[in-house]
């Protein structure tokens, strides 16, 4: 008799197919799940081997468009970016593919959830907050911390032994020396040699990137138009034209990986207090990152901005990297940054060159914000600068007599 | 009798020219002033034309350590960045030279302060509230404020009809179509052409930083030394080494320079609300920033970094841009800003190509936070991934709750 | 001939109807505007004396209901407070009586907006900044900003004598030593005595509380009832009931007027740079606010509260007394109040003695994050306190490290 | 052969009791620690009791002075308040207990630690973590997270049962229907039949005031003294003085004890995701921070007030609650808050009566920030109301355009 029917995010390598059999030869019923969130795969052959090696099923769904559509374009509205750097490219997708593996798991009956993460990274987190909040009453298996998992599979060694005996087809190419995690917005390279922090990734690690130095000599023009911060074209410079989002996204991935755009390499905070190196590139996001900051200036108001990247953008970043999506604050964050969007529609103008993207030019019809008259240093027509003495004089009340309280403690701030 | 004296902030060029003759035609004595911050003049030329016109002293100073070591290096650590993109530079500079002013001013029995900025603009936010601060009791000219000055010289023309009757040299080198401001850190272009903020700044109009473009074909490699947040060694692939704060800064320059690192061009707000449209180029200070951001990575805890990020850059930032440096908030920030440095001591290895500026690697010998061993995914001798069910059990909780009030209330989480 | 038509803030004091003579005298067509938002007021008098002076029309406004449902009862969602102590109560009611001044001179065609606040306080600001707003081409006409009448109006004196010789009839109530502003959430009082920070308020001052010495020597009870955040109805232990949201509120106010709760007496920071002392009494609201704070505690998640108290609480305070209620940050704010408050339903118990209020209990029916079954220390039946052991484990990887670090630089935390 | 030696957080209760016996019949070799930090005790009693019971030794240490000096007056420095509500009491005492534990354990050769707080609170996870960046390398031994001890005392009637094979007297003394923690801050209640949130504390329940209505029927007065932010001196209308730390500390809890100040009773937040319901009294600081609080009105620059308030009072609070006192972000905050108080000197004269403590009056020798001069309505000496014109136009710029855009859009602010 099974002792219950187990969802496992299946991805056909051999940690989740050491798992998926581990299961099995566990007594329980096991229907394996695999989202598409762009990453490149041989779905086929996934879907081959889950049910050779004893599943009851595989589920492969297509979730690139809620992907784009609820979260990458979320990111772009509000800028996000963790620790000066990180854009989020996998934080980004774990909610997208832990809501639909719940929906699996109770469209076929599963009483448990279960995922092949270390106990040391952020993924496990992510997914299993993600899953106890979606469904408060599914139980999860995390094999990698079961005692009786780890103690029986400490190196690859066992798990190959594990393979071996068990008949799991092992890939016959050799495995890199660090773990990958690839999606529509980003591959992430860790572990392996990039855990010496000192050591320079190699020239033929990244994967959604050309190296710079092999990227064209000439510049590359897009222009990427917005709707209340959303993309919602992108037009290059030979003529091609996307509008719908994944579409969309994918042209502007390809420009960054031809050109060599958005690879960030750093040493980040996980969640669980650890310190770990990671290596990413991104190339679509942070062209569109760049594009919308861009964008913001010349129509957000300064102090709707100041709220928005002090409140919005700081915490929507942790909330998606600590796994908080489904949380009550992430809600309350993301109305407020759809709210925040408004007026931010226009268009803004690329260039791409050899690793860099800059903007050229941005215009807007919605926003009155930005007047060339108000800026002109020679106009006066809408300006009267004895406005600005009155402003100085107040602002300088508290300032003065700062000043004056220096001086009469003997250090004044000339002499600071 | 003299109405008294002014020390007027005085750079040689046509408006400071005027306003110079201006004053002593209206019966001011003038004591000029410059401050040497790192830009490109011919000071002799000056101080001759000061004198010529009828100056009663020229003082020119030079206070490139001073700003390095005060403001600079402040700057870097604390990551100093003003709505996502700008490094700040000339706001970093003017309170060097505000102080430098007041204490000429004080030195030669002036009773008066005066500068030529527009009444539009930053920069006269920026000395003023300095000024009142470091000399509450100065009184203060700002001639583009003065009616009587204003409705004189509406134009161009009538700055060079007032040249002619007045004998004051005029360049015969034609005017840029924007006008600019250099110093150590930084370029500024702004005004003019780039009023309109789709037009792309002109392939001649930067200075510090050549076109990527043009840039070499071929990486060039540095390591850039800290010691508490602040730079204290540069070491290039060719063996050029530089620890003198100056020297230092000035050779990530011409690094930064020469491999087109640095080019920001964005719309801003001003402190006084409007929007200005501007384009910077700091080569050293963008290498600068970057080292360090990615130093502070490795070695900064991760709650003292969120709050640190969160308080002191946000804040110093606008301080600066704000002209508030002379405020007793920015004591307080600044003395949290070096008590978070405290540990930043390390090493950042980076290339620069093309427009662009990598790191490619870091070490420190003064932190434990990093441990190859705790991030390894391979070992678990340090750490019991057990202890992570119970992290997520406990942060779960509330998560749990959430979910289910959703469910209770008939819209489920998996149906968001 | 007409200069044009003025709609002038008219209280019927002294200055104001010195204004409106001024204006009438100076030319100006003067449309009377007086907003009832609660203040005790002889209406019928101030009307009569406003016509009698020379005005064409003295138009009379209950905003009462506005008041209350769109300001007072945000206040109370999202536990608005100033520096602290100060509930605000003149800064709320200033949008509202603004924004109908602006209406009342478009319905009557004015071109010109006028009041009677000073040049040294918050009142002009917040006035004017919300006109400016709510109607970018009107005039303001701001006397005690204009010289020709500030020299005029050296003192009372010279008020005094102007009404003697252009018939402005003159109370002869002596004026108190001090100035009061009244609504419905409060009364103010500043100026005069109270100038000196430590001069204590005299007894017979507060008007809307009576002295707590002089309140019943028993408790009184009452329960406030709160949908989203906002009360809905109040019953007291005398079985008095009131839903709607005036009456609701005046009942509050005169429980708390009987049992001299909500005093306060503070020196604040004016937006304008300087300090002042103030002294208010809000019996309603400061009822209200603790009711409120105290149900947020049963059913708000820590994490929303964590985020609207430091994002929203602070952010709409200041908005409300620097005059920015008219303003796209106040509208990105004030959604994220009404968000946060979609759980915040159920009843408080309160009782108020002697100048204070007590919460004595708090229910709720819609929020499931309170739960005695949880919070029982006897009950483990839903938690496992082993969970706790690997929660405090990776909270303290970090601390570990810095605890070792400390010990390494010889500066033992054990010894701190 | 001893397992080792636990120094063991032993208060003479029937639970440490429990365990200080289980651990020895375990093996261990017992040290027993308690900490005076101000709680109502019979520390001879306890000695006796401990010894008896086998422990090795009785270790009592006086910390109220480290208690108050480093930090109580340190919460008094930053207005330190959790939630809108709690004083932190409980949370303020534990470092320094959890410090003095680890001095003694190292001194006594111990090499675990252990505490008898129950698996679902705040103190079991400030004690070890606090414990974990004290001594990083000690075990700790936490007697309600360990199954063998949970399954033997599954409730109260087990431990009864425990005692008396073990020879524990038991106190005669029925146990309250609540729980409880003293200090010289506070006594804290909770559990029992406090966790229905709509239970009205009893009558006798609190310990630390009187009730209100039987407090006395006339107002008493007081004077505090503050110096760089701490309390220096207190003096009453009966001329009592003090100035020692703990017997000023002492004065105010009498005070504010005898007259019913300070109590306080909510539903929190614990850090480990529950909500819980807890009453306090903490007559002495609520006395004190209210002074504080109001001395800062008059000599803190209102921009530090601003930054301290959002950086430092909401993070040091959070950090002391959640048990992260020896973490590197408390030294950062405290580093700010030290750096505030500057200038934080002067006097306030205070009255308590009947459960409230009010603020009558307050002056400074040190600050020049308040200004009769300046804060005068009727004096135009030292400022000009047309700073004012200006201060507002630039203020109202980006106001006016929103204005206009409303406009535009077809949504006037008149019709908002």
């Amino acid at each position: 008799m099974s002792k219950g029917r187990v969802c496992l995010a299946y991805s056909g390598g051999l940690d989740t197919s050491t798992i998926l059999k581990w299961l099995i030869n566990d007594g329980y019923t096991v229907v394996c799940f695999l989202a598409n969130v762009g990453q490149e795969e041989d779905w086929e052959e996934v879907e081959k081997k889950a049910l050779m090696l004893g599943a009851e099923r595989m589920v492969i769904r297509d979730l690139q468009a809620q992907f784009v559509n609820e979260i990458v374009f979320r990111a772009v509205q509000c800028n996000a970016i963790y620790e000066d750097r990180y854009l989020l490219g996998t934080s980004l997708a774990r909610p997208i593919i832990a809501r639909e593996q719940v929906r699996v798991a109770q469209e076929f009956n599963c009483d448990s959830l279960s995922h092949g993460c270390t106990g040391k990274g952020n993924d496990q987190v992510r997914f299993e907050l993600a899953w106890l909040a979606l469904a408060p009453s599914m139980k999860i298996i995390a094999p990698w911390r079961i005692e009786a998992f780890i103690s029986k599979f400490k190196g690859r060694a066992d798990l190959l032994e594990y393979a071996r005996v068990n008949d799991i087809p092992v890939s016959s190419t050799p495995k890199a020396p660090w773990s990958m995690d690839e999606n529509l917005v980003h591959c992430s390279y860790e572990a392996g040699i990039l855990e010496d922090p000192d050591h320079e990734p190699p020239k033929h690690l990244w994967k959604m990137t050309v190296d710079p130095l092999d990227a064209p000599d000439k510049p590359y023009h897009l222009t990427i138009h917005f709707t209340k911060g959303v993309p919602t074209k992108v037009v290059t410079e030979d003529g091609i034209e996307a509008t719908d989002p994944v579409e969309l996204f994918k042209l502007l991935n390809r420009i960054g990986h031809d050109n060599g755009v958005g690879r960030v390499d750093i040493v980040e905070n996980r969640f669980i207090g650890l310190k770990s190196r990671g290596c990413y590139d991104s190339p679509g996001l942070t062209i569109l990152r760049l594009a919308h900051v861009d964008l913001e200036g010349l129509v957000l108001d300064s102090k709707v901005r100041e709220l928005r990247d002090q409140f919005c953008t700081i915490s929507w970043s942790r909330q998606l990297y600590n796994g908080m999506y489904f949380s009550p604050e992430r809600e309350l964050v993301e109305n407020s940054i759809i709210f925040s969007q408004q007026n931010v529609d226009g268009v803004v103008r690329m260039v791409v060159y050899k690793g860099n993207a800059y903007t050229i030019g941005r215009s807007s019809e919605t926003s009155n914000l930005y007047s060339e008259e108000d800026a002109s240093m020679d106009s006066l027509d809408t300006f009267s600068p004895m406005d600005t003495s009155g402003f100085i004089a107040i602002q300088a009340i508290r300032l003065k007599k700062y000043g004056e309280s220096k001086i009469a403690q003997g250090t004044p701030l000339t002499e600071s």
